[in-house]
C-alpha cells in the first residue's frame, strides 16, 4: 500500500479512530437528526417511505486489495450499497459502515478507505451516520448499510414487469467484468516477473469501470423530472442474465431480449475478443455494471426512447415463455442465470 | 459442532440459500412494506423517528465456536443490535443480517445461526427485512443493522444529562464477564485433557448472561407506562465504567456512582472471588451486560425508586468534578474507562 507514516491502530482507541476517522463528514440532510456518535442514528422520514439495503464485502472474496487502491475500494464499497437504493427508486439519505482490519493495516490505510468514503457521501449527498470498527484475524471486511427515501407510489420492485412492458438497461455492460480481466492478468504478469513494467494507460475505461463504478442517480433524476415510474427495476451487480432471472422470478414473466440490443462500449468489444470471450457472454454474466435494468409500461415508450443513455433492450413476455436472447443471427436462446457465485 | 448431516453451502445457489434461511421469518410489524427479495426492503415510519444501529461481530475477536453455541450465537448478534435501539428509547421493529462463512460451516450450521436469529425477532417482535450472504477465506463474520422507531420527544441521547440528574443501572452487572472466564477456564482445561467432564450446571446463571444474553424491551415498557423520559441513556456493551466515560463526555458532566449501590448477582460475587477479581472490578470493566446505564431528573426519583430491576447508583455532577466512585469504604476514587478494547 506504499504508506509513508504508518500508525499503529491499537495506538489510538476505538473511539478515538472514530472520532478521526468520521470528523470531515458533514451532515448534508435534514432527515439526518443524529448521526455518529451515540447507540444509533436518528432519522426522520415523515411522510416518505424508509429504504434500507445492506452489503458484506470481504477481502479475497470481494476485492483483491495487491490491484485495488483502498480509496477507490472505500468509494465502491458505498457506491454498490447507493446502487441498490436507487434501484428501487428512492434516494439514499444515510449510510453506516462498519470496518473489520486486521493488524497489517494501519490508520493511513483506514483513512485511505474513509476518504473514498467521503468521496462518494459528497459526490451522492449522503449522510455517514454510524458504524462499528473493529479488529479481526484476517484481512479487512466491509460491511454498509444504505437508507433512503422513496414516495410510496414511485418505489419500483422486482416483482411489477408485466407482459408487454419494454425492458430497458442504462449505459454499457461488460466494461467492468474485462477491466477484473485485465487487472488479474496483469497481477499473474507481474507475479511471474516483478521488475516488469505494465501500461493500462490506455484500458482506462474498462478498469475505471471496475474500480471506480458510478451508481445512476442520474438516471433516477431524469424520472422524476420526467414522470416516468418504470414497472419493475434492479441494479446490475451480478450481470444481466442473472438480474433478468429476478425480474422474471418475481414478476412471474417471460422475457425476450435482443442480443444486438446489449449496449456494449467499443473498448469491451475489442479486450473481449483479446481474451477470446464472447462479448454478449461478458455483459450477460459479467455484473458489477452498477447499472440500472428496469421495465416500463408501453404507453412510456416515447419517454424512454429519447432518455439519454437508457438503451431499449427487449420486452417482457408471458411467463411461460421463459426467458430468451434473440442472437444477431436471429435464433432464440434459452438464457441462463450466470450470475456471480460466492460459493 | 457435531453436525449429524452436513449440506455443502456450495451446493444451493445464493439466492436459493437466503430463501431457504428466511421462509419461515414471518413479517410482523405494518412499518415493514417490503422485506427480503428485492434490492432494499422498505419501511414506513410515518411520524416517527427512525433509529438505526449496525454491529460487525468477528470470529476469534467478538467470538470462540469452540463454546459459543450457534443458535445462541445468532440469537446474541441480534441482541446486541436491539439493545442499542432501546438504549435510544425508542423500539426495534426490523434488521437485516450479513453473513460472511468459509466453506468449514455447512447449510446445517447456518440454520442453527438463523434459528437463534429467528427465537430473536420472536420475543422482540423484530422482522428480518434484508441482508447478505457471501463467503468467506476465514471463519464467520456477523454483520447486523436494526432499525427502529422512536418518538421525538422522547428519544434519549447519551448528551442529555444534567448536574443533579440521578443515575440508574438496570439489572446486575459483571456476570457476563464472569460468564466468560468460566467458559475461557473450561475450554483450557479441556484443551490439556480433552477426556476431562466439565459440569457447568450450577454456573448457568453466569454462562447465561455471556451466551444469551436480553435485551430490555421490559425497561423500555416501563418507562412509557410511567410517562418517564430518561434525560440520558446509553446500553452497557463495553463495561459500565466506559458508558459513564461516553455519558460524561457528550453530556459535559461529572459523574459520581458508589460502590455499594453497583448491583452485582450473588453468583458473580462468588465467581470472582474464585477467579480473584475484585466483583466491582468485573461490573465495572466486564461489559456485555447489554443492561440500560440511564439519567433521570430529580423530579422522576419517585418514579424510578418503585420501577422493578432498576437500581440507583449515583448523581450527575459538574463536569470539572470529573468520573468518580465512591468506594464501599467511603474514599473517593477517579473512574478509568476500562472499556473492552478490540485493538
Amino acid at each position: 500500500m506504499g504508506d509513508i507514516k504508518r500508525t499503529e491502530i491499537s495506538t489510538l482507541g476505538e473511539f478515538c479512530l472514530i472520532e478521526k476517522l468520521t470528523k470531515d463528514f458533514e451532515i448534508k440532510n435534514p432527515s439526518t437528526i443524529k448521526g455518529v456518535g451515540d447507540d444509533a442514528a436518528v432519522l426522520d422520514y415523515n411522510g416518505f417511505k424508509t429504504v434500507v439495503s445492506t452489503d458484506l464485502l470481504m477481502e479475497g472474496i470481494h476485492f483483491d486489495l495487491s490491484y485495488f487502491p483502498l480509496r477507490h475500494l472505500g468509494f465502491k464499497s458505498v457506491i454498490v450499497n447507493l446502487s441498490d437504493i436507487y434501484s428501487m427508486n428512492a434516494i439514499p439519505k444515510q449510510i453506516t459502515v462498519s470496518l473489520g482490519l486486521s493488524n497489517r493495516f494501519s490508520v493511513e490505510a483506514l483513512e485511505e478507505i474513509y476518504f473514498g468514503i467521503k468521496t462518494a457521501c459528497e459526490a451522492y449527498g449522503v449522510d455517514l451516520v454510524g458504524g462499528d470498527t473493529t479488529s479481526s484475524h484476517s484481512g479487512l471486511t466491509i460491511s454498509i448499510t444504505a437508507i433512503g427515501q422513496g414516495e410510496e407510489n414511485k418505489l419500483a420492485y422486482r416483482s411489477g414487469a408485466k407482459p408487454g412492458d419494454i425492458i430497458c438497461v442504462t449505459g454499457d455492460l461488460g466494461a467492468s467484468y474485462l477491466g477484473l480481466q485485465l487487472l488479474e492478468r496483469e497481477r499473474q504478469l507481474q507475479k511471474s516477473d516483478p521488475n516488469i513494467k505494465i501500461d493500462l494507460e490506455d484500458q482506462k475505461y474498462l478498469i475505471g469501470r471496475f474500480l471506480k463504478p458510478e451508481a445512476r442517480k442520474d438516471i433516477i433524476e431524469l424520472f422524476q423530472k420526467s414522470n416516468l415510474v418504470p414497472t419493475s427495476m434492479i441494479d446490475i451487480s451480478d450481470g444481466l442474465a442473472s438480474e433478468l432471472f429476478h425480474i422474471s422470478k418475481q414478476s412471474k414473466v417471460g422475457i425476450l431480449i435482443e442480443e444486438d440490443k446489449i449496449p456494449i462500449h467499443p473498448d469491451a468489444q475489442q479486450m473481449a475478443l483479446k481474451f477470446q470471450v464472447d462479448p454478449t457472454t461478458a455483459a450477460l454474466s459479467g455484473g458489477e455494471d452498477y447499472e440500472l435494468l428496469f421495465t416500463v409500461d408501453p404507453k412510456d415508450l416515447e419517454i424512454v426512447r429519447y432518455l439519454p443513455d437508457v438503451n431499449i433492450i427487449g420486452e417482457v413476455k408471458e411467463l411461460q415463455d421463459g426467458i430468451n436472447l434473440l442472437s444477431t443471427g436471429k435464433k432464440l436462446h434459452k438464457l441462463k442465470a450466470q450470475g456471480w457465485k460466492h460459493f
